[in-house]
């Protein structure tokens, strides 16, 4: 399983590095961004052209899947890749951080979480061993372990608790994943410990001594700001092995994935590319544009002069806008589609900055420019 | 300007006709279906992918334009095509049909049409000559004269009235029309006189005594019936010249076309495709399948196993079932691209069996299938 899912480091820039991570269903260069495509869709594109953005993999969401259209029925219709037409691989979430989102409506012990479903009140219980059931019947390549994301803020304890809890659930999970026959799949563990060193720290060890084939750092973005979260990302890629990728969960602004890269992160998965695109925001190196904003309506600009994507090269700003104003399903569909072409293109100049060796001014050139 | 559309008729198979327009963005393979681009945009398509699904040219929708985002904002962007970027010809109705279906918020005058914006209320006024602005404004490469879309029901007094105003219309729509300077493109006349050949008749000699490059039949698909209709499509292309094209507006379903070809027509157009696949109406060669049916939750085949379109090869119906249950903006995507491609197979097919002589058998084998 290792062995399919080799990591290597081609060339590091400080703790920056340039990789790729080899699958049974193509390789992922790093650092890389996975586009989000929750109820196997990223929505508003078709696979060929998330695909032609860049995109080496995809991230599916355990939680929605399970609940529409469902982990066995994806299985029968031959699993999530045949499904949504993505040949690639594809990165599955363990429904814990989404179903603990749920708030009053979950109820978490030891043995898992039992919560309503939010389509329709239905209960529903997951086990770490269940959402890797779930996880393999969605045939996904990456799963991911199933834990608890704690609270923020949290106090030592509280967060000590939590991140002892997930190290339990970890190690269930790999019993789980190893029992099952091997179908050419990863499992990452998801390092805990809130905002304390010590706890992050012991997590790692414990994931360590576990075993993974990569390694999640989970519980930032959830809130503490961007200082807070570098401030934990200065030490905890470090506890983690240097010979397996990680995976800054739920990250992020360009500003963000640019500085976790800086502090040795290897993996990304945000909604803000897509979902900004569907609320009429564009990135774009001179900054983020509101495309209802009056003064879009006559600018023939393009979205992004320096954007090779497809949507620079055919609309212009006056009709995006004009798009979003009359409420036509294109005016998402191409911002969306522009915004990850963004996010990819940031995500090879990276690759191309570290293996140069100008990884820091890279980062520092691409966020002066307004992002 | 009858140059640059010059019509040829290849061959003919009983009264239906297979033929070329040619337009000088490029030909127009007829009988013709033209996909429905109302604010500047095929609902849920790329022009790319409309193109691809054999597409010659689009219908945009004078109306809506002129309201949002108006006709000299659109020609300052550079006109239709290049803000829309679609190279290829469009059509532009007149305005009309649209604006008397507003009802209450309109009133009719010899002069012309003054009404209500649906939008915010604002009042706007439309003449023939106002019609033609706008369309030229856009950059039409088709123009239709402003007319009074009969309503039906009506009596022969007020059809002959109504067709009357229609006809001073078309000359002031065509005395505009040529005032403007050539740039290209064509002025079609639009048949009206509602059930009655009289009227259809004398409509079409005052029509042809003004002169124009193509000829609409207007008034149909109001409400008639398709009986109805057709017993007005047994005399009505006969009554217009043989060597232009004919144009039913605003049609149709399958059998509507295909029975309307058989019977001369050249041209359609029709929101159909597009509005019943953002419904989950997909269109097959085995009849109409709604694809939030449960039915469909698990049914691995494509939309329609003999179709060739890029979504058939690719999706099952189970897919769309569960893109549509789910909200998800991919289902109303696919499932319009799948239906243009319906429909423009059926055009493709209907030319192919009118010049081989079969005209009459294909429209039965399509219709018996289900449409």
């Amino acid at each position: 399983m290792a062995e399919a899912f080799r990591f290597t480091v081609h060339a590091t820039d400080g703790r920056a590095r340039l990789g790729t991570l080899e699958t049974p269903r193509g390789p992922i260069q790093t650092p890389a961004f996975m586009p989000v495509g929750t109820a196997a869709t990223v929505k508003g594109m078709k696979p060929a052209d998330v695909r032609a953005a860049g995109a080496d993999i995809l991230l599916g969401n355990t939680y929605h899947l399970m609940l529409r259209p469902g982990a066995e029925r994806v299985a029968r219709l031959g699993g999530l890749h045949r499904f949504m037409d993505w040949p690639h691989p594809i990165l599955t979430d363990s429904g814990g951080f989404q179903v603990m989102s749920l708030g009053d409506l979950v109820k978490v012990s030891e043995e898992g979480v039992e919560f309503r479903s939010h389509l329709d009140g239905s209960r529903h219980f997951v086990s770490p061993e269940r959402s890797i059931e779930i996880q393999r019947l969605l045939g996904s390549d990456i799963v991911m372990a199933f834990d608890e994301c704690t609270k923020h803020p949290a106090s030592h304890e509280a967060a000590a608790r939590s991140m002892q809890l997930s190290m339990r659930w970890a190690a269930r999970s790999r019993d789980a994943f190893l029992r099952r026959e091997g179908q050419g799949a990863a499992l990452f563990g998801i390092q805990q410990g809130a905002l304390f060193a010590d706890l992050r720290r012991e997590s790692a060890e414990r994931l360590v001594a576990i075993g993974f084939e990569g390694y999640a750092i989970g519980g930032l973005a959830v809130g503490e700001g961007q200082q807070a979260m570098f401030e934990v990302l200065d030490y905890a890629p470090g506890q983690l092995p240097a010979d397996r990728p990680r995976y800054l969960m739920g990250v992020g602004k360009p500003a963000d994935i640019l500085g976790a890269v800086l502090r040795g992160v290897d993996m990304f998965d945000c909604v803000l590319p897509t979902r900004s695109g569907r609320t009429a925001q564009a990135f774009t190196r001179g900054g983020t544009l509101n495309l209802r904003n009056a003064r879009f309506a006559e600018d023939a600009e393009p979205l992004d002069p320096r954007c090779p994507c497809p949507v620079c090269a055919r609309f212009s700003r006056a009709y995006l806008h004009h798009l979003f104003r009359a409420g036509e399903m294109l005016g998402p569909m191409l911002t969306t589609e522009h915004n990850l072409w963004h996010y990819q293109q940031m995500m090879q100049g990276l690759r191309l900055a570290i293996a140069e060796g100008r990884a820091a001014a890279f980062a520092r050139d691409w966020v002066q420019a307004g992002d």
